[in-house]
């Protein structure tokens, strides 16, 4: 396995080897509580506090009693000191309902190295399905219970939409609703270029309200940025594409649904304001087939 | 807490109180991962082999090696054996797809004692909120990501929605797609009468497809029974609702938004279908006020 350290609030650090979590937790028999997923750079997190505000808003949502952010941001900050090495690193952060007889709820923090493939795809860029996710662009404000931008461990549609494409031959995936509209990837936020403007999707939609998206278009000095409804269309006819996220921070969309997307030269300029480093220049893979 | 006895496939029984699932599950980081829950009577599980046919589809539908069906069977058999109490219990089967590092999926088997709200309204019966699912009625076959008709572990909105319900005063919710088909309950399947019919959910909708519905169709001697879509306004004329499950059995229901349900004549054969003992008559609690 690889290495990581894990603590548990109330408890502190913790064996990552051993078991942490019992089997009648409700997180895990019903996938029922919240995450965050955040970058650590050199011993730091970004945006740690948005990240716990999310977790915070994620747990209203869910009902969950409001978390101890005090406490949360302690427990965060051992494991990254525990971790202590430089360069980057992913912080999850875990609050479950706890055990299904009653008792406090779970929360875990851990920290662990970056994937390959995730450092692959922020080097070389995504090639992109677009999958329904079957359900109608108006969803939140009618049914709250759906727990639209809640980001909720509940992700197994998440992880089988990613499965569906790479069994196509892609990357990743950008959901639409069953009306049309783009909503998200299954771990990130849309954004495009057109006009000369940066664009992304509202958080009026049914979609998570991203932090990365918010980080980036605070740091892109002198591009107008914008959010609004888009369709699969308005992607094609972009001057360039990208999913945004805490860890991967930005992946060029190279081809969406087998169209080659235009190579994006705002992707160095993006790619500074997240804090990123020069890309080299390379050749990128073709296409694949359109499903 | 209650007691419950735990075991782990691979490795037999385990301490009920203690950790057993590592913080990198990934049943517990995105919910991925499947579950059943069966009825124990007497030492006996009850269509177990439904239920591990059914985990057995789940896991093929969400990529995951076929499960060693035997292996699951001696470990039910040992959870049961080491449970060694008369009358009812649940048995819960935990699949998931193990540490995110890789690795064997994660099996757990866990026996435990009914809980008083289960029993409760397996007497008494359910008042219950129609609530939006938020996805059409066709989604399957165009959307195999969405994963319908999986029980995975990611549950959250099934829960949210039973939340919902009983803050607003009720105690359960039947699901209706987009397009105003009737689906099924968060834990159940909705049966109706009328015209002397028994009538389901088709399979083919958005739904699980209910092991404990297969049961009682194939019991009820002499009522034909049949599947068909429905609409809530089939529900309101029917005479008489059901949701069945199969820990809970069967739960009328006692009103429908506010409406009361008739009063169903058919509960006690029914009830006794699926071996339920004869029910006391009694006074039956106002329905809630309509939302």
């Amino acid at each position: 396995m690889g290495e990581r350290v894990v603590g548990m609030l109330g408890a502190g650090l913790a064996d990552a080897a051993a078991p942490l979590v019992r089997a009648d937790d409700l997180g895990l028999l019903r996938g029922d509580g919240c995450f965050e997923s955040a970058l650590v750079r050199d011993g730091d997190v970004v945006w740690l506090d948005a990240h716990l505000g999310r977790l915070a808003a994620s747990a209203a949502r869910l009902d969950l009693p409001a978390p101890d952010l005090d406490a949360w941001r302690a427990l965060a900050g051992e494991v990254v000191r525990a971790w202590g090495r430089p360069g980057e690193a992913v912080l999850r952060l875990v609050l479950t309902r706890g055990p299904e007889d009653g008792g406090p709820p779970t929360g875990l923090a851990m920290v662990s190295a970056l994937g390959a493939k995730v450092l692959r795809q922020r080097a070389e860029g995504v090639h992109v399905l677009s999958l329904s996710r079957g359900m109608p662009s108006d969803l939140p404000a009618a049914a709250p219970w759906l727990l639209a931008g809640v980001k909720a461990l509940s992700y197994a549609v998440n992880m089988a939409s990613v499965r569906y494409a790479e069994a196509k031959g892609a990357d990743d995936v950008v959901f639409t609703s069953i009306d049309g509209h783009v909503l998200e990837g299954p771990t990130s936020t849309v954004v495009w270029a057109a006009g000369g403007t940066l664009h992304t999707v509202p958080a009026t939609e049914p979609i998570l309200d991203g932090i990365t998206v918010r980080e980036l278009f605070g740091a892109v000095d002198g591009i107008p940025t914008t959010v609004g409804p888009a369709r699969l269309e308005d992607l094609h006819a972009a001057d360039g594409v990208w999913l945004v996220s805490s860890v991967r921070r930005l992946a060029p969309v190279l081809s969406l649904d087998g169209r080659s997307c235009p190579g994006g030269p705002l992707t160095s300029v993006l790619r500074r304001a997240l804090g990123l480093p020069e890309m080299a220049r390379k050749s990128l893979p073709e296409p694949p087939r359109s499903t």
